[in-house]
């Protein structure tokens, strides 16, 4: 892992940019952080827009995380920002635009094509990245999974047995076959719904929901669309980190 | 309103009983309360199973609600604890036990018998006990609605403009009729829902969250049957009652 730049927040939070390989990504730790008291890590996911693009509601997140106490580290996804893109995605994309344009329906297939292909790419550059910054000593553990995709987050936490604990943004389209590996999710889950996101289809996400294996799972369902999550349900979610990271 | 017996507990929250007509209750105001700073009332509502039964789980949530600085009252429900049962309700619990004993559906009738007149008997009197509790001294305002039964809470939240803030808990069967009057809800709310509620139809819970008019609703789901409902739970919804009555 290479720290291509640095620089301390007006709060204090150390915020610094890396590349690993080939991915790029942003490590924030908070100011009171140090090698002799190393501190529990939060991953934070989001849609594939861009780290640029998502930049001022990452550090937002990394803001309120520090000041409980947390690492945040987040990573561009395959396929977004300056990365490559590959062309099924791209195709996928264009299918979707134009189903969601026609007022269509959207199908299995563009859902499988979309959101398949950046599980199987991004999870392994998460565990990557983990791999690192579990290894800085002011970083411990243990390591949660916060936000979007909510279909990284599932298998994350399938087969990443470093996250207890994962707060899941439910606000995007999930394949079926997501709902078998939810089964097999078995930590603490906290899962945000807004009960009126555009983007998102509520009935599949309340299934999901009644999917997971976890015996410790809360549905949180705020009103408003998809970037409209209230200030208290943020709030809630760093509560739910506190009580199984701290 | 008449106090028939007056008690500190040991976390110095005042416990008086008292009758107002034919109804009974429970106050409890915070060891700290007094006439020069009244504090905000939370009614507890409960399900008519009567206060001597329900009273361990009430003055747990007294006991909290008072480490918050508020007042709380609930009330013996019509037909509950030793007030007089009417007919039609009778018969409504035993066509309701022979239906579940014999796994058959609750129809709407059962419901409506079961429900409406408990709904039209409870929330008059609640108001005469909020007109009362509010002329005294060390109870301010405002006032919130927390508990079951559900469709008592919607009634009030609609009838009664005193209450600014509800904390529902969907754990009982909703009168079709009551989704009508969820639409007229305008105050705040905070829905508990028991995901595996043995008693309760999670579809019908889902719908009339669905249904209420309020502007700021927030749907809560955990884990576990109807008396399961986590600590974190609680702490939640008393987060809400402190964001919108203190």
């Amino acid at each position: 892992m290479r720290f291509t730049s640095e620089r301390r927040l007006d709060d204090g939070v150390l915020e610094r940019e890396f590349t690993l390989g080939e991915i790029p990504g942003i490590l924030w730790t908070p100011g009171s952080a140090s090698a002799s008291a190393p501190v529990p890590l939060i991953l934070l996911g989001h849609p594939p827009l861009g780290l640029r693009k998502m930049y001022p509601r990452l550090v937002d997140r990394a803001r309120h995380s520090a000041a409980e106490g947390f690492a945040t580290a987040t990573i561009e996804l395959p396929g977004s920002g300056d990365r490559p893109r590959w062309p099924a995605a791209e195709q996928a994309r264009a299918d979707l635009r134009r189903v969601l344009e026609a007022g269509e329906p959207v199908s299995d297939e563009i859902v499988d094509a979309l959101v398949l292909p950046l599980v199987d790419k991004a999870v392994p550059e998460w565990q990557a990245v983990l791999d690192v910054l579990l290894s800085l000593p002011e970083i411990g553990g243990p390591v949660g999974y916060s936000g979007g995709v909510i279909s990284v987050g599932v298998r994350l936490a399938v087969v990443e047995p470093r996250i207890v604990a994962a707060g899941l943004f439910a606000g995007s389209l999930v394949p079926r076959v997501m709902f078998e590996e939810a089964r097999r999710v078995t930590v603490p889950l906290h899962v945000l719904l807004q009960w009126d996101d555009e983007g998102n289809d509520r009935q599949a996400a309340l299934d999901l929901f009644d999917a997971f294996g976890s015996k410790e799972k809360s549905l949180y369902a705020n009103m408003g669309g998809h970037t409209g999550v209230p200030q208290f349900a943020g709030d809630a979610a760093a509560r739910f980190f506190t009580r199984h990271l701290m």
